[in-house]
């Protein structure tokens, strides 16, 4: 694939099927890679936080790219979560990735510790001077240090091999002020947001795609959204950008984050697995409960059957204010601890 | 003016023009209004953040909205800011600018002290029983206590007198939210954003329009970009809330708030006084410096000639680069305080 | 009282009791202010945040301080909180309360809009310029703009009417950095802490006293707290202000503030009336249990016989646990609130 | 060690030294152990915080607490910073240390994501069932997920093996209340704090000690303010403790943590090489300054000569203006970062 590709559309942040051990379920993440392209995604994105790539070991991560690599045989373009323990080594990751033959990979600012503009940009700039690969800045500012917009203008300004950026802020000024500082130099710079919940306007702002959960989900819908949206049917896309937030929030404030997509994925047909991140009982409990939830949910968009015992008659509104209580009072939990 | 109005459009949070004793100016108060109103502003919208109401005593409150519903002779509908020191005194005010005939009054929830949502919502449902006039609830959650979506919906159920929310958090997915728990059961209910920054992608996704300080600036802008919006002609309209970003930006954080607003009220032709907030003298000189980064902007615009000493030549790149880096050191020291 | 005095001890921040029209109980107030110097409360101090003075008026405010330095006949200083409008009106204020002969005023920097350090400066500039009656700054970043070490240091270095400095952020090492940027140069300035939950530590490190919330409760303990401290015995005062931080807790995180302290006054024999701030049915519930739970621990302590009933046998250990729950699912809702 | 000796005194969160192609340097490693076991600290603390344990892979990890405990030859108990991927690995580390023969391993709660009270509790719940060795909690609410009292609480009660916290946020109430919370039935837990800057309040109000990261630097300093606070000796201690906090804010808000530190035990004679987070020019420069400024503290103190050139005369007060004013910038860059 060329570099001269614009990155665009919807790249999904693929979660990672665990057999009874624990261990990666390589069977069903190929029949999974294999579902998700013929459902129309634009590329994938494993290693994400979606993926959870920081519950896998450095081998792991490197074992999940391979697999998907192999089973996507240049269907789609493969955007790879690169992130590493320090600077060195995630070069080596990219050095990897770009011989496996990956179209871009994806580095998260460095994490736990919160680092300076000054310094994300030294970080970044080591890997731009270095890697072999495009690379695509992540700014997930609620999990890892901020990647501001002087610092992304700076990193587009002096890096070619630095190509775009998934900003998972939501803020959409944000988006706006970094678009402004960018693609004057840059017009094939691209950009990509990773909140579901704003989809629609932050591409009719003038973005390039995301990387969206939701996508894992139902691939349908989100590449229809984005279909819609860029047909300009603002309307019809308006409402299916409602129901996406509706499916969105329940997954995503309803439970521990990744738990809730991964129970949705449950529910498409693939075994997930035991997430790594041990649950209580009470928590294993709610998960069931919000399974039937999100069930209803599905099957009011014909992606599967009702669960046994029917979904309420009226679902769709009796749902909707059960679900806004519930995330309400998760909005309000995730905020107290600094994430919302 | 009848309670099944919608509201709708573009409301002016009005600054207050100052004499020399830093007494309210009145005759440049009402110049001011009939040239917001000539400019096409759909409402004004008196005691707003922007209109410094916290600066001015009770009775100087009271006398704003008089000076201004006595100047606008019923040409646009009022929103009276009416928030005052206790419940009791709230509920006075809004018997009195009813009886001035404000089309509906708005009200911040209590600051200070940061109230519980029980208690948010305790307070507004207190005045929604004892109101006469219609009442738009006003969320700013960077100054008050916020209100969350299940009290704005509780509030709008249980009461028909409160027909609008005015939302400054900029938050897409908070309206998409607020909308969906809203409006089927109060279609006529107004949604209103006080974040200039996102009016374009807000109006698309279902907002009614917008209480902007800008519009006290170039209300032609903010009118144009309302009308362009409604209209669907999206690429005409990005282009113009990008603009309005890097002015809104320029304004807001270049200054304490809102005398960047005042500095380019001014260079408008209005004489503003000196702000009630005392300024050192180095903020003295940084605004004279920002008032002329706002000439150039505004000259741009054909809204000013350009400063003595001109603009920089391809002003349009090199200023926006420049207050770019004022809008990022700015916005970390707002970050800092908890604002941004 | 001599500029010279050193502001040292206990001043009480006291509620304002209310009667039945939600006025000022002035009997009431009389014999409360009475009861606290009875108690050996070293201050007073009218209209600070636990007197609740943002939800009075301008006129009620005057009115507060009139009362308590009348009835104080000149027994111990007073420390008249001043912050009005804005600075105009405060400096005005400053001039009554001179007139009135009080200790000191107390000034809380600007809220509502989150000011830069220089603004602060800037206001208290103003008002060091302009005061007749010494001032303290009073430093509460959870509900006002926040004055940093270096305003602070800048303030005592300019003017001397600025005399010392309240500070409710419970930091130690904010306290410590403060002490040393100004005490070398300024050595009569005084320290106060606001956060009764870390009284003795403070008072260890170098702070001349607190204006404490909990000493218009139980000024006997709070009291003894700075008596045993500042002799040494840290034994006995460790253990106080372990109790202190259980009652302080309770009162503080079980009701919107400050209704736990003023359901915990009424136990100690006053008629408090209703506060201003509306409470639901719930919280009135909630605030009758509370008041359960203070008159167990107040009459542990001898304060109060035991409610209807009884407490628990073993109340000890049993109501730590409640309240610790209580205390921590508040807790997490006023971080959720940004409030702690 | 007997399981029953409670975790007391000063634990010195070592940082780790580099060779020049910036892998592990064992001899230097070594070397900085004896020596920081010669200057009295009680134990020592790999693969903290301090120690950069996220920027070294599982091997080197692993690697680090072999040669310190070969290298401790049994003097001091050793505390092993033992967080890995995911539980399952976290545990291995903890078999592993074990059979090395540590004192207790040391394990923050899960970061990146930010989890639930309940899920950390489960996090540790399935730990506390599997390890071989002591565990000691790890809460640094700036870096990673909270433990709150309520958790600490249950962990306490339910794991034997869970046997000390080490708590990171300096906030006394907090502190306070754990204590509360646990000791009646746990006498023997021990209660750590990692904030240098209020170790003697801390200590004052019922800590067991510390892990503190100026130990590293100063470990005669740290461990002489531990000796004078728990003798009584609390004029002299607050003296140290006012000086303590000087030296380091210098190192902690002068640089990207913990280049200060870093820089700081260079100038006590150990080559530490350069750390893994690329630095920019600037950030270079300006580390060689703060050289110099710790220089001329640590010559106050008799433990370095002065810098080449000299400190300025009466350097004390002159250093801390100019300390003050860069730590003051540094902590509001840090608040932006949510980090103080």
């Amino acid at each position: 694939m060329s570099i001269s590709t614009k990155l665009q559309g919807i790249f999904t942040p693929n979660l990672v099927p665990l057999d009874q051990r624990g261990e990666i379920n390589e069977s069903e993440l190929r029949r999974y890679t294999d579902w998700l392209i013929d459902r129309g995604v634009h590329g994938l994105y494993p290693n994400g936080s979606t993926g959870e790539f920081t519950r896998f070991t450095a081998e792991e991560r490197r074992r999940i790219i391979e697999i998907i690599v192999d089973q996507n045989r240049g269907r789609v373009p493969i955007l790879a979560g690169a992130a590493e323990a320090n600077v060195k080594e995630t070069i080596r990751a990219c050095e990897h990735y770009s011989d496996l033959g990956v179209r871009a990979v994806a580095i998260v600012a460095p994490f736990y510790y919160k680092l300076s503009p000054e310094s994300v940009y030294a970080y970044f700039a080591e890997i731009g001077r270095n890697t072999p690969v495009d690379v695509t800045l992540y700014n997930i500012p609620l999990f890892a240090s901020p990647i501001d917009v002087p610092t992304v203008q700076r990193l587009a300004d002096n890096f070619e091999r630095i190509v775009a950026i998934k900003d998972s802020s939501g803020d959409i000024p944000h988006m706006i002020r970094m678009i402004q500082a960018v693609r004057p130099q840059r017009p094939e710079f691209s950009f990509l947001t990773g909140w579901d919940a704003a989809l629609m306007p932050l591409i009719l702002i003038g973005c390039d795609g995301g990387t969206n959960a939701t996508s894992g989900v139902v691939p349908e819908i989100t590449r229809k959204l984005y279909d819609l949206t860029t047909a300009g049917k603002l309307d019809e896309a308006r409402q299916v950008q409602y129901d996406l937030v509706t499916l969105f929030d329940t997954m995503i404030y309803s439970a521990e984050f990744p738990e809730g997509f991964r129970a949705a994925v449950e529910l498409r047909g693939f075994n997930m697995g035991t997430g790594r991140q041990p649950l209580s009982p009470d928590q294993t409990t709610d998960l069931s409960l919000l399974s039937k939830t999100l069930q209803c949910l599905l099957a009011e968009q014909g992606f599967t059957d009702e669960p046994v015992g029917g979904c309420p008659v009226g679902a769709d509104q009796i749902d909707r204010a059960e679900i806004n209580a519930i995330v309400q009072n998760v909005l309000g939990e995730l905020k107290r601890r600094g994430m919302a």
